[in-house]
């Protein structure tokens, strides 16, 4: 007998397909969760606010496995979970499609100006000239993080003839090496930030980086805020000494009323819907589990499996 | 001795690269425009004004070659060229891409409410979930006109995974004719206009085309405003029978403040700004009538060459 602790809210696209050995509990509210983590072998305890999940797998003294929607990691007790022994699998790459839509529909809109095309036409104006003129066409881009996000954003901008550096650790054609992307910086018209939030990623766009970029040179961010310094971007964007910034993520989110980031006209907010801007990342989380349930049963290997020594 | 009458705005660009062979006029009004024509072997004869640059073509009796920069040729004396023999090179291909580039924009716009993030960011509001919620990814886009447009935007949108169909004379895969798509409307969730202005695609989006969209379905038009029936899209947008509408092109131009197209909320107005989102245009241009004039002197044929029969 394997006991799953999922929420109330998967049970009707979960419960017709549950194989027979699994047993479901399902939790409706936090302190539910609190009181069921305990029985589970398997548990899928997402909740709107990371620091109770992590509480409940605190108290999850049994649990095997455990499931996610989120691609984020951040905020989870990954040293416990280590310690024993569970696998951990979350929804890297489940968003991934309607994210990289996301990103070239920013670069898009950047390029074109189109964010004062949607003001004119609230204000009823024809206006006689675009207010953005670059393309994608011959444009170079910079892409940090190449998991299945970055692989998708490179494979939709080929088309558009935008030349695509890729970071990464293995060697290749159009790759640049961890130490190598800085000292290229200057290169690029764009720099696209799809990087797991990490020690590592922490800030790793800082005043020197933005320092180092062509004053054209436009960021994307649909990573995590704290992979940017935000008040150095803050200071790049306040002087021009960037083109802007498309800022799917900020540092805190909700991005408080009156912060500079929401009025510089260089900076475009998009409040993190980048992964929301769809209807099918539940269905597509669902059908992962239940194949991931017989994978389980039979003692293949769940996927994709979060290193829990790297954080992503 | 060959005679060209060139806009003086061309001249810095032109005239160092000009061969021997041709004797450049260059006018800087329009008054000077036309008492140069009439000298002119070769004209490239750009007004603002359309019937300005028709008049100019009737007074150019000597006119072996009228070359533009425009790809639209509504307006222009066609049978009189067509009876004088006048060869006519347009500006079709030219701000190609930068439109196709607008087309994608224009759908991942739609698809993720984006007009409605720049109204959130304007409010300084941290919207909790995104105003639209379609992928690209499995959508079906019929694609109508099949021109240098219509080919970059199909490149570009399949690796977004979008199954588009094409309509043109010569069948295919993926391909309907001109007396098949009527029937199948009701399949697709885009349909892009990239048809040029001519007789038959004058209205060829009614009332009755419109009915048999789906209800969720996106027009994208960056053709003509007369291509589409505009009191029966207003009809279909404010009764929300269809999705919405990607307008960048309307009747008249500019549209009139108070019309019904500037405040419905599925209705996205941009101007006619499409070819115009980009500051390469004209550098092509003049590359591209360089190479035709030494294809013109060594006999070749000088291209694209508007058929002055089909009006494109």
């Amino acid at each position: 007998m394997t006991t799953l602790v999922a929420s109330a809210m998967a049970r009707p696209f979960l419960e017709p397909r549950l194989p027979a050995w699994v047993v479901p509990r399902w939790f409706a509210t936090t302190a539910e969760l609190f009181d069921l983590a305990p029985e589970a072998d398997i548990g899928w305890f997402d909740l709107y606010k990371k620091s109770d999940m992590a509480e409940a797998v605190r108290r999850a003294a049994k649990l095997k496995w455990l499931n996610s929607i989120y691609a984020g990691v951040d905020g989870m007790p990954l040293d416990l979970m280590a310690e024993r022994g569970v696998i951990y699998t979350n929804g890297s790459g489940i968003n991934a499609i309607t994210i990289a839509e996301y990103v070239i529909m920013g670069m898009l809109t950047m390029a074109k100006g189109y964010r004062d095309v949607v003001r004119a036409q609230d204000r009823q104006e024809w206006l006689l000239d675009s207010p953005g003129k670059a393309e994608l066409f011959g444009s170079r881009a910079l892409l940090l993080g190449y998991g299945a996000i970055g692989k998708l954003v490179e494979e939709r901008l080929r088309p558009f003839s935008v030349d695509v550096t890729v970071v990464r650790r293995s060697p290749g054609p159009g790759v640049l090496g961890p130490d190598e992307w800085r000292a290229r910086l200057h290169e690029f018209d764009w720099v696209i930030l799809a990087v797991p939030a990490t020690p590592e990623t922490d800030g790793m766009i800082g005043s020197a980086e933005l320092a180092a970029m062509k004053r054209s040179a436009v960021i994307v961010n649909i990573a995590r805020g704290t992979v940017i310094d935000q008040d150095a971007l803050v200071a790049a964007l306040t002087e021009k000494r960037i083109g802007g910034a498309f800022l799917d993520v900020t540092t805190p989110e909700p991005l408080p009323a009156g912060h500079p980031l929401w009025s510089l006209d260089n900076a475009h907010v998009t409040m993190h819907l980048s992964g929301r801007a769809q209807d099918k990342m539940f269905a597509r989380s669902v059908d992962r589990f239940l194949a991931n349930l017989d994978r389980w049963h039979s003692g293949e290997q769940v996927e994709p499996q979060v290193d829990l020594k790297l954080g992503y």
